[in-house]
Parts: C-alpha cells; sequence; structure tokens
C-alpha cells in the first residue's frame, strides 16, 4: 500500500509531516510519497536520519498552496503545488490514499473535483472522530458544505454508518440528527426533512435527534449528523469552550504558591484530561463520498497526528470503505 | 414599577420563583404581580415569611402550561394558565415587564402574538448575556427562530446595539455575525446576505465575521448576532462541553487522598470558576422586538436567577429599549 502525503500542508510543514510520515510507514509498514520542494524534503530527511519502509518516492514541486488561496486555485493556478500534485498522485492510482493538513476548502474541491465523487453521492463530507469521555463519536458534515439540502444529510447517516462499521468496529452504529430540540417535529425546514429521510432509510440505526448539549458528553450516539454549516459551528464552539475553560484552570493553578503546590500533585492527571479531548489523538478528518480516500489532517498537525492520519488512512483503504459506501448509495 | 411574574414557571416553580420575587422586590423597589395557584402562592409566603416592596397582587389561576405542551396552546387551550394570565396583565398595561422560566416556545409565541411586535420588526428574537473571562456578551437570536432571513439577522443587529448600549452601558457596541469563516464571502448564502446588509447598516458598528471558536473566549466583540439554529447550537455546545469538562475535573478532584488534599486547596478558586462561567449571574434572555419588556428566565433558575432577571426587567423599562428599538427600525 501507498499513501501520498502533502509535505507542505499545514502549519508545522515540512518537518512534522515528513517526521510523522516517516513514523507511520515504518510502524505500519505502508509505502509513502511526499510532494513539495524536494531539496527541502531531502535535506529534512537527512537532517533528522529519517527512515521509511519500503520505496520512499518523493515528486518534486515547487508550489505551495497556502491557507489564504482561493481553495478553487488548487485546479488551475496551483494544480502543480504540493497538495495538487499529491491529487494527481492519487487520481493516477500512483497512490492509495491521500493525506494533507493543508487548506480544507481546497482539500474538498480537489477531492471533489480532481478524485471524483462516488457514483449517486450528492455531496462529498467531512467526517472526524471527536473525543469525548466515552470514547470518541463520529461527526459529519464538520464543514464542507455551507448549504446543505435533506437529501445530503441522509447520506452522510449512510456513509458515517460505514464509517463506523468497518473503521471503528461498531456493530449497528447509532447515528443521531444533530437539531435543536429531541422531538421529531423541531428545527428548521431542513432539519424537519432531513429526519423524515433518516428515520425511513433502512440502512441506518437511526435513534433520532440529538441536541447539541448531549454532543460533547459522547453517551447518546456513534455518529453525529449534521449540516456543514452546524457541525463547523459544533466543533469550534468546543474548541474555543475548552481552551477558555483551560486557560482560566491554568491561572488558578498558578495564582498563589499553596495552589501551586496542589497543581503539582494534580498536573500529571490535568494533563492526561487534555490529552483526552485532544483532537490529534483520533486521527485526521475523512472525505467521505469520493472514488479514493482523502485524509484531512487538522492545521496545526505535529508528527503524531499526521503519523495518526496515515494508520486512518491505511484502515480506510484496507476496510475497502469506498466500495461499501458505493454498494449502500 | 410593576412586573408581572409567571409563578409557575421553571423546574423550581413555585418555591424558588417567588423568593426570588420577594427578594427582587425589595432590593429594587418595584411592586410584583405573581399570577398562578393563590392557595399555593400564599402558602409559600406565609411558611418562608416573605415580603414585598409596595402592593403585591395575585392572579389567580388554575392551569399551568407545561415545557411539554404544544408553544401555541398558550394562545388557546393553555390562555388561562400561569403565564397566558401574566401575558394579559402585560398586555393590558397592568404590568411594565413580565418575567418567566416558562417553555421557551411559548414565550415566543405569547410575545410574539399576545403582547405584538414593535411596527418593522420582522421578527422578534432571544438575546441573551453569556458569561466570559472577559465580561458578558451579548448572543441573539439563540433560539426563538428556526429558520431567518438575511433581513432578520440585520434586525437582530440593530436590536443588540441598542440593548448593550442603554442595558449594558456600553459606548458604540462591537457586533459580530457568527459564520464558519471570518472573511466576507463565507458562508452559506444566509450568512454572506446578512453579512452584507449588517454592513451596509449605519446604525450598527459592525466588526465582521466571528468564528465559533472565539466566541467563548469574550474577546472579539460585544454582540454575536446569529440565525436562531445556530444561535441555539452554540449555546448548548458551551453548556455541554463544560458540564463535560467539569465532570472530569471532578472525578480528577476525588481520584485519590493526594488529591483530595490538592482539590480542598483549589476548592474555593474552582468553584468560583464555575460561578464565573454560570449563566445565572447574568440574568434571563430578553425577547427583542415585542413591544413590552418580555424576559425569559433559565429553565432551571433558582431565585437569584429570578432576582437577576427582575433587575434586568426594571433596566430594560427605565432605558426605555423599546422605545430606543422603535426609533431605530
Amino acid at each position: 500500500m501507498r499513501i501520498v502525503i502533502d509535505a507542505f500542508g499545514g502549519d508545522n510543514a515540512p518537518l512534522e509531516i515528513i517526521k510523522g510520515a516517516s513514523i507511520a510507514s515504518l510502524e505500519y509498514g505502508v509505502e509513502i510519497t511526499l510532494c513539495g520542494k524536494q531539496s527541502v524534503i531531502e535535506s529534512v530527511i537527512a537532517e533528522n536520519k529519517l527512515n521509511f519502509f519500503g520505496e520512499l518516492k518523493i515528486v518534486d514541486c515547487e508550489d505551495v498552496l497556502t491557507m489564504h488561496d482561493d481553495p478553487t486555485s488548487i485546479l488551475k493556478s496551483h494544480a502543480n503545488s504540493s497538495m495538487g500534485v499529491a491529487f494527481s498522485e492519487l487520481k493516477e492510482d500512483k497512490a492509495d490514499a491521500f493525506v494533507s493538513a493543508g487548506s480544507t476548502g481546497a482539500i474538498v474541491v480537489g477531492g471533489t473535483l480532481i478524485v471524483k465523487r462516488i457514483k449517486g453521492i450528492k455531496r462529498p463530507a467531512l467526517a472526524s472522530a471527536l473525543p469525548s469521555p466515552k470514547g470518541s463519536y463520529l461527526l459529519m458534515d464538520m464543514g464542507a458544505n455551507a448549504d446543505s439540502r435533506p437529501e445530503m444529510l441522509e447520506q452522510f447517516g449512510v456513509m458515517s454508518s460505514v464509517y463506523l462499521n468497518k473503521v471503528m468496529g461498531i456493530e449497528n452504529p447509532k447515528i443521531a440528527l444533530l437539531n435543536i430540540g429531541s422531538e421529531d417535529t423541531k428545527g428548521d425546514e431542513l432539519h424537519i426533512e432531513a429526519y423524515k429521510l433518516l428515520k425511513a432509510n433502512g440502512k441506518i440505526n437511526f435513534v433520532g435527534n440529538i441536541e447539541a448539549r448531549e454532543v460533547p458528553k459522547g453517551e447518546f450516539c456513534d455518529g453525529v449528523v449534521t449540516d456543514g454549516f452546524s457541525g463547523n459551528i459544533v466543533l469550534k464552539t468546543i474548541e474555543g469552550a475548552s481552551i477558555t475553560l483551560f486557560s482560566l484552570i491554568k491561572k488558578i493553578l498558578y495564582k498563589s504558591t499553596m495552589n501551586k503546590l496542589s497543581a503539582l500533585v494534580l498536573k500529571k492527571d490535568l494533563y492526561s484530561l487534555k490529552t483526552l479531548m485532544d483532537s490529534s489523538e483520533v486521527g485526521g478528518a475523512i472525505l467521505l463520498g469520493v472514488s479514493k480516500p482523502v485524509i484531512k489532517a487538522h492545521g496545526n498537525s505535529n508528527a503524531k497526528a499526521i503519523k495518526n492520519a496515515v494508520r486512518q488512512a491505511k484502515t480506510v483503504v484496507e476496510n475497502n470503505i469506498i466500495g461499501t459506501i458505493a454498494e449502500n448509495i
């Protein structure tokens, strides 16, 4: 198996990306293709004495698509960027899966228009496993589509179900619809219609609406289906609320000498709490609905997050997620 | 000034509601009308030796509208419930403002269709001050309208601005639009259009889009304008994320004897953190856009939260928020 990696995507590129690729390659026995400036990639590998399983392939390209570039530029002016070239490798069957920590918008555009959709899929969407005290749950769409239609949400339900079953090993996964009330008549037009479609779909174990309050607890279901706008809001609100609370707690722990001493005792446990809620532990987001595996790692991914994204890519390939989605649509 | 209170709305009714009304009445010098079963109200007052400023008025009614009732039943089958009667008192000018901790949906329906809209207002919406480390910020609409149009969001901006200025004393308050990206071209159709209208409106100090990640920090703006669906999602996600984190921290503090000893030292500070993030400190939500002050206290309001909601009602009356909104629409 070969995974193509955009070596210049993300805040910590290329060092952390290449390091993560090396670790994953050796640990999971997958071959790696790195796209980006060859001279830089080679010196990072030499300076850090990095090794790779099998044959390492480097595809040289000068250009990089940044977070500030128009996402659609991946199709034209930035077609030869590290991400654009990585998409070409995937499209031309030179790799089995794709990983990038670069621009989410460009990954959605590239996945949809270069790699192309699975037949019958209305719109691909991003699914991400989020941490909770009760284990992780899948959130889909986490922001690939600003505007959604009810039929799209129904398909997100089917795709989530396949992913949860095949990749996360959950038997008959419970799927809920994010809504502003738990009763079946609640919500705006989009969600009232989506509820009906999800309920009527025999391929989904649909357990009804879930309110946002219940989402971070991770108790109610295995997968949360949402339109991309609300999904993005939930994801970022959890992030913002956690950052705010942790920064306030940190202030308390450093407030006085007595507090500092107490903090020493609690340090390890509080740190493990931060790790528990840390999304880099879970892996990247996957663009489901496209005809090959496309993994989007978090923009600030370190080597560990990239390693986990590669593991995720490998699991997706091994379990034939794409084929199973195609069969179920 | 007289405030009419639905004595039987909310999880802790009638005891905490009546207690809160008594405390507020004495502390702020406002007269109170209590709606609900007179015999129960009288025995609560007697048993708890409660006093009131000026003349206490009790309007006897048997019926109570619960959280499970259809909100529109406030207009018909539950028109004579404690909430319905309280709305009548307000409508007939027998009180200057209304407070209830009952069903949000029924308060929106009653406010809109019994009390009626301010001329020119498309849809009333709920505004609520939320706590943050940097002081409180206003979120509007927090869920009165499931479906929204761009012009509604523009009016939420104007109403938020008036409220922040007149009630919270903020000069030229900064208003932002909740969106899934900070650039002005981001979002779904609704938010792209709303952005243009807010930017073009000379009565608002519009500072652009705010991402959900920034909302809980409370740094970027004084007021967050949002459609009711997203507003409800933000509000409940913050609640859910905070509950989840606090429960995990609590587990850590009780994990071992050493942890318990350290927890004793930190207890007071951690408790003050919980208070800081506690919405009962800030007051209730206000239904802006209706022709008289309607305050919705949190469903699980205790006496303190009711007291704060009455204070808020008083400030709204004293500063003629309704008149100023009418002038600015």
